[in-house]
């Protein structure tokens, strides 16, 4: 354990609490919404309000770092201590579209406190969980007696997540010598749940790509012709349908190549969680699992890669019957990858696995929209230790750990710099993300704050072993 | 062979070819387009237009039989002769929409003759078909000294077939008493070519339906659900798929319960045709045959059932990705059926395999359009002979066999009067149905007349067997 004294974070945390949070509302207040043209001017200010507050904070260094779409805010304070190590937090200023007639109970920029939540887009996806980094870092320095924190401290701030990240792969690489770092904690993600606070130690990746098959030129009579030409309807059928065999395993020679199996170690862990199959299945709007054999549902959707057909379409599809054999249909997959995959190699699996199973007759073209690389830290390494270690202080509790089922640009982050991608989020499943009402937890947001504030110390104990 | 002196025959036709023509022109320029309410009228005039001229021909009874919809003729001519056979024609008086801008080279109510070719929408379907049995019935009395024909005539000629005969199936029900025949000729078919003279002996049947099935209550993320839910676009796929197996077999257990086998010599037959595969695939617009194993083409189109996909949807179909599981999915199926299969079965056995495929989590809705049941007359039967005669007579050839893969209103007629049905068409497959620059060979309408001339001594010498 750290000598930091726990109670000295404590305090300083709650004497700065008010003003943290009269901080966060007025950065809710700003309605940076990325994916609306008209809120451009909007996310700008949110950057340059977020590099003026990080300045403020103490940060030397702060910059607006611009893009072909929105600013992304960058700030470095070094630790100033000989071989310290360095962290890059990952999180994004902007955030998604709300309206108030979308079912929001209070305006969305206009943030409330009530019963222990501060409501508002963004509270906490993402602007909350990027701002406890604030006072986290003060109180660490406060605690410890220091001027600068035990580790060199990067953030990079994007504004264009919630569009989907078009231009942050290549910022990353254009910046890789400044984002140069021993190891990136991402507080972008959530916990299980308010009683049983987790570290997520990965994510899946993603490619995902249309299929357009040709049969004949233009749509024929199924009297005249049916029963003795290939149909690009069925054909796309036969393929969504071969994608996995009779056990839901995905079916694509070699598509599980270089899979990283689950250890029973970290099945069991997924097993202790308190996993209710039915709120879950609520949470899918769905009526039933199913999924690939011999695994249990948090296995499915954290650590076994996927295929899913995103959308299929040929033929007739107005009213009533129409007796065609269509002359084209599409197929939209998408496949989700686990640590170990090589998108390359998955994407031309795919390639493969199409030109090999359609008849002739059948001329087909094959798009993928890029791929995302997944994503994962080992339960042993040390820096996810140090996590492990800063939250279980926090939160006086035993830490568990889950994973991410979607996919995001941490990949990017530690596929550009090399380094290990960690995941500090204190956010719930009842926060609201991406719908009305989002709000946060005002006491988890504290814990995110004294989280970060015993996180660099220890890292910077443990500094050499994340190398 | 028949004692009716073939010349005289001849001989009536060439005196009375242009009249005929000029008649046929006329009706011709009425545009009986009954899928344009705008037509209605048209089809109406035309429909009384018919009946005068049939009155004009000789028949004692003609009625204009209504319907919902458009209008259809009936006329009668008794024969007078004691146990004479009762035969009715069907054809239709409708005819496709047709416009100048479609491509038309002329007028498409405007007909016009040109290099032994009459060029106007309903040359070949089907007014010139219908039409030739007025100068046909009037050359068999001219030849044979008769006042009345040779066996108890009926016309049903109806004004929907190109709107797909909604209510011919209730008209024929209700009027079954009047339509009461040994046999029915079909006058709305064609023949394999100029030079290949055949008779078409059987259509296929179809069974279509629509296959709605509903996965999560809305689209649901593919990150954070995918590969633990049931995905109802994958659900529509592999039923699709499951509709034919590795052979290209009908793969829904019961489907080919009770259909009548081609025969080794009906094989030898279609064997027979001068069947250029490379011709017949420009005409289906396709780059491949694909279909059941173990049957040729031929045979697939005309005497196999099959099962197409018409159409097929669900989830996503914009521009790029979108990684979600869609909350529905449908599929539009289409069956065609063969001689010995029950409609009733087919939909009460696609119903069953829908249900047993379908795991637990996807609800499905099926419904199907109706059914229009197969047709199929055996090669020894003596109408059909009586045919043959009288098209070898008209022809001076060997006559040959086909069947018709598309389905028609000529099943309603042999289940609702219980009489064979047979195809008496001179048309070719370039008289360009349902296109612009539909026309009618002259010659092989005048061979249409001839045959009819022909015909009803036959049928009436072998009448008794055809009951
Ligand atoms: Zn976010
Ligand atoms: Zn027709």
């Amino acid at each position: 354990m750290s000598a930091t004294p726990d109670s000295a974070v404590r305090a300083y945390i709650e004497e700065h609490r008010s003003a943290f949070l009269e901080d966060l509302a007025e950065w809710l207040r700003i309605p940076s919404v990325s994916a609306d043209p008209d809120r451009a001017a909007d996310v700008r200010r949110s950057a340059e309000w977020l590099a003026a507050k990080l300045a403020e904070t103490g940060f030397p260094v702060t910059e607006i770092w611009e893009t072909p779409g929105a600013p992304a805010v960058y700030a470095e304070w070094p630790s100033g201590d000989e071989g310290a190590p360095t962290v890059l937090v990952y999180g994004h200023h902007d955030v998604q579209p709300a309206a108030l007639e979308d079912g929001w109970a209070t305006e969305p920029f206009e943030p409330v406190i009530k019963d222990g939540r501060l409501h508002a887009r963004g509270a906490a996806d993402d602007k909350g969980q990027v701002f406890f980094h604030t006072l986290g870092v003060r109180a660490h320095l406060a605690a410890t007696g220091r001027t600068a924190p035990a580790v060199n401290l990067k953030l990079l701030i994007e504004g264009e997540e919630e569009s989907g990240s078009p231009n942050f792969p290549a910022l990353v690489h254009a910046r890789a010598d400044r984002l140069a770092c021993d190891a990136v904690i991402v507080s972008d993600t959530g916990m299980w749940s308010e009683d049983t606070p987790t570290v997520c130690t990965g994510m899946r990746g993603l490619a995902d790509c249309q299929i357009d098959l040709y049969g004949p030129d233009q749509d024929i009579h199924s009297g005249s012709f049916g029963g003795a030409v290939p149909n690009p309807a069925t054909e796309a059928a036969r393929l969504a349908a071969a994608l996995h065999d009779a056990d839901r395993r995905v079916a694509i020679p070699g598509f599980y190549d270089g899979v990283i199996e689950l250890t029973d170690r970290e099945r069991e862990l997924f097993a202790e969680l308190p996993f209710d199959e039915a709120a879950w299945l609520r949470t899918a709007h769905s009526y039933a699992t199913l999924g690939e054999e011999g695994h249990t549902t948090l296995e499915r959707i954290w650590a076994r890669p996927t295929a899913e057909v995103n959308g299929i379409s040929g033929g007739y599809q107005g009213p009533g019957g129409k007796t065609i054999i269509p002359s084209a249909a599409q197929l939209k997959l998408s496949f989700r990858l686990v640590a170990g995959m090589d998108t390359e190699k998955v994407q031309q699996a795919v390639r493969d696995w199409v030109a090999a199973r359609l008849p002739a007759g059948i001329r087909h073209e094959i798009t993928f929209w890029g791929a995302t690389r997944p994503c994962l830290t080992p339960l042993d390494h040390p820096a996810l230790q140090s996590v492990v270690r800063a939250m279980s202080r926090a939160f006086g509790q035993k830490i568990r750990f889950t994973r991410e089922g979607g996919s995001g640009p941490a990949a990017d982050l530690q596929d550009a710099l090399g380094a290990p991608v960690l995941f500090l989020g204190i956010s719930v499943p009842s926060d609201g993300w991406h719908a009305p009402n989002e709000k946060v937890e005002l006491d988890l947001l504290t814990k995110g704050v004294e989280t970060a504030a015993y996180l660099w110390g220890d890292l910077a104990e443990n500094g050499r072993s994340t190398q």
